[in-house]
């Protein structure tokens, strides 16, 4: 307690026969309302309350840490016998077989690349219209990439379901062939167009100038783009400057100590919690359910993050800086968005784009409104996660794939606060996305997929 | 994921073998940074992330209400049996005693008045200054005041001590002792000063001179001091100008919505935890005390806001309006306080006005520096402390004197936290603050004293 700076205290005399010092000051001089009251016209600052928050935060779940200490000690070893030999075997071998995938395309496209040119001076020479053998011989082409692009994702997902044991295994080879997939529909399609614009001599995209078809139909230009993070193909693509080793190994070293990170956070925290559910779900308790998914919540809520950090900052502008990969928009600020059609455009805008690009837009491009070409990227989108989840699982069960329809309504109804525009407005729906996905949606489906995975095993 | 308003895809035509849109767009345009690169020269706003940060405190909470409900089910129940009636007696009693203290102080004052008045006759015959014999009588008056001070406090707090066996009802007779101890400490020594004034003819505040002294020794003033929500003594006061029956009522239901929550919240979730923490203490289990320490961090928190809410915005404001009192200010913004010292400056107005007024103040006009004369009002307010804990409780232990004590060095280390007025000074400062007073302190000396009062019943 000290006294306030402008009225300092008079100096003692010896005159009166008591000090100068007066207990007469006015402390109560002026009427005025309390600073919480609506009767004031500012409202007062309360960022400190933010730091409590923070600090109880903090606190509580350290408190939990501890708990978890005392109730397990330590669940962490490393036993290297916990993935079956054939497991790892059988994954190398399908991540193998996937430049084999891509130089079949490769091929493909590089025949009709022989093809356009002819077609071409062809053309020069009699200046028709394509003919109608083209338009067979490029139903072929598309069939080939058709049945090599399948090929590739239902031969990796057949050895996942049926083959390989782990589930840890299992998402990795399944997640890279859907990627490989992915790219491969990517090159197909916008080779085509740009087969089609070639032979049309319509305009390309400036930036493709540097290489014009057929002059990419090359395999370093498909080996590029195979390590590439990103899921749509261009000719050429920004490049940075060059490689820059410190920005590198800060951005690898994020992404081990995540990795790190991740997997002990998993393993102390949520199989513990995920295993006491069981009985919980197996006698229907409610209560009990409800307990454990909000238990959930926050240490997914936490692995989420850091798995998101992990794979988009660290993860891909490591390799986007070995690759010297110009464009690292790999995701915008998701965590304020204020509606869930926000939240998917913004968290991956890798397969963002290429749902925009190969998909929604040219089913608008046909004349579909926008509610079905929107529904079709989630249906698309929602077969895709089941699977990746329900593959290496071995359990199809479908919450997945509910989870990615379930967007739809909650989409529908988070739109009109985005457009509102107002704070209040924006924080209901940021509230409304982070509950229902971090809170309630990934707990909940981790809960399914690992009740569902216990009763197999 | 839809498509970004500024390129609509084109219609499609039946011209060409193909629909028109291409899929040739160049998505990847142009070299940027990720969002939470270092790269970008804007940091993007984080305020989704204070969002999640709410929910998941709320969905750990409630999680833990969970928790405590199928553990301990609903632990309230009203046993009015739970007050001894020679409890209630007593402390009806000690109640009732009050204003017979300060009619005797008011009739110390009116002695003192009537000397006063025929000292200042006797002045304007003589002109000589105050007589040796004024000077006697005066530390007469001040033996006087003294005397029914003491006696107000210590009666009270011996039958608190000896003879109230239940802590709420000791506590509340010795906090209503406490308070008109400090009132008639500062009616003498205001009185006393004005007294000297009035003999000197030394000014005094303006907003005094509507009833000079000693037109203010009436017992109607001394009542309006007793029931005015402030600890020091003014002969006038700024007034509201009407009571609002609206604002009473809203104030007065807040205070008792409040309190019943307190109740509940220290029944139904402080006192399991405090009750399973005996053990921990008993076998010096210090993971487990920390443990019992976070989890009860949280609860004290809420109780402790809850009941600062409770009294200084809802009880004193209700109070005040009654009073048709104007000076509202029981509190200022100390949630953003960036050290101890603007934290004790700002929480608790009236105790702050009264120790500058009447002990730090007159210390440094005797010219005692800022340390020491701090160092008594933390000693003064350190042994009111544990007063107020210890004597209801039957435990002096010293840990709410050694707690206020222990102010002074966090103070000190603080302060230049303070003086650096940057963001994340004051944001270090505050967490220190909430760490040290909420986290640590309150919750500690809570087990503290829980343990004392259990070992002796």
């Amino acid at each position: 307690m000290e006294a306030a700076k402008n009225d300092p205290p008079p100096l003692p005399t010896k005159h009166s026969i008591l000090p100068k010092y007066k207990h007469t000051l006015a402390i109560h001089s002026k009427a005025r309302p309390s600073c919480l009251s609506h009767d004031r016209e500012t409202t007062p600052s309360f960022i400190g309350f933010r730091n409590l928050m923070v600090l109880v935060l903090i606190a509580g779940n350290l408190r939990l840490v501890v708990e978890n200490y005392m109730k397990y000690g330590v669940l962490i070893g490393f036993s290297p016998g916990s993935f079956r030999p054939g497991d790892v075997r059988l994954g190398l071998l399908c991540y193998l077989m996937v430049p084999g995938h891509l130089f079949i395309a490769y091929l493909v496209e590089l025949a009709a690349a022989a093809q356009a040119r002819q077609a071409q001076a062809m053309q020069k020479k009699t200046d028709e219209s394509k003919p109608v053998k083209l338009r067979v011989q490029w139903r072929l082409i598309a069939f080939a990439h058709a049945l090599n692009a399948t090929l590739c994702l239902s031969v990796t997902s057949a050895a996942v379901y049926w083959d390989i044991d782990h589930p840890l295994i299992g998402t990795l080879c399944e997640l890279h062939a859907v990627i490989v997939w992915l790219k491969l529909l990517s090159y197909a399609f916008t080779n085509r167009d740009l087969r089609d614009s070639y032979l049309e001599n319509h305009p390309v995209p400036e930036i493709y100038q540097s290489c014009p078809y057929p002059e990419n139909i090359t395999v370093n230009n498909l080996t590029y783009f195979w390590w590439a993070p990103t899921l749509v193909y261009q000719p050429v693509y920004p490049r940075s400057e060059k490689f820059r080793m410190s920005f590198f190994l800060k951005r690898f070293g994020e992404m081990i100590g995540l990795s790190v990170a991740i997997w002990f956070l998993t393993q102390q925290y949520a199989v513990p919690t995920l295993r006491n559910s069981l009985t919980a779900i197996d006698r229907l308790n409610l209560a009990h359910i409800l307990e454990r998914l909000m238990k959930l919540s926050t240490i997914s809520t936490v692995v989420w993050l850091c798995g998101f950090f992990a794979v988009f900052q660290s993860g891909l502008n490591a390799l986007a800086e070995v690759m010297r990969f110009g464009d690292r928009e790999f995701y915008s600020d998701w965590w304020n968005s204020a509606s869930l059609g926000g939240y998917w455009r913004m968290w991956n805008r890798p397969v963002y784009q290429f749902m925009k690009r190969h998909i929604y837009a040219p089913l608008r491009g046909r004349g579909w409104r926008h509610g079905p070409a929107s529904t079709m990227v989630f249906l698309f989108s929602a077969v895709l996660h089941e699977m990746l989840v329900g593959l290496p699982t071995k359990n199809i069960i479908g919450v997945a794939f509910a989870g990615m329809m379930a967007q739809l309504p909650l989409i529908a109804v988070t739109l009109p606060l985005e457009k509102m525009h107002g704070t209040s407005a924006s924080t209901v729906g940021n509230m409304i996305f982070w509950t229902s996905f971090c809170l309630v949606g990934q707990p909940f489906a981790a809960l399914c997929y690992f009740f569902a995975y216990s009763l197999r095993n």
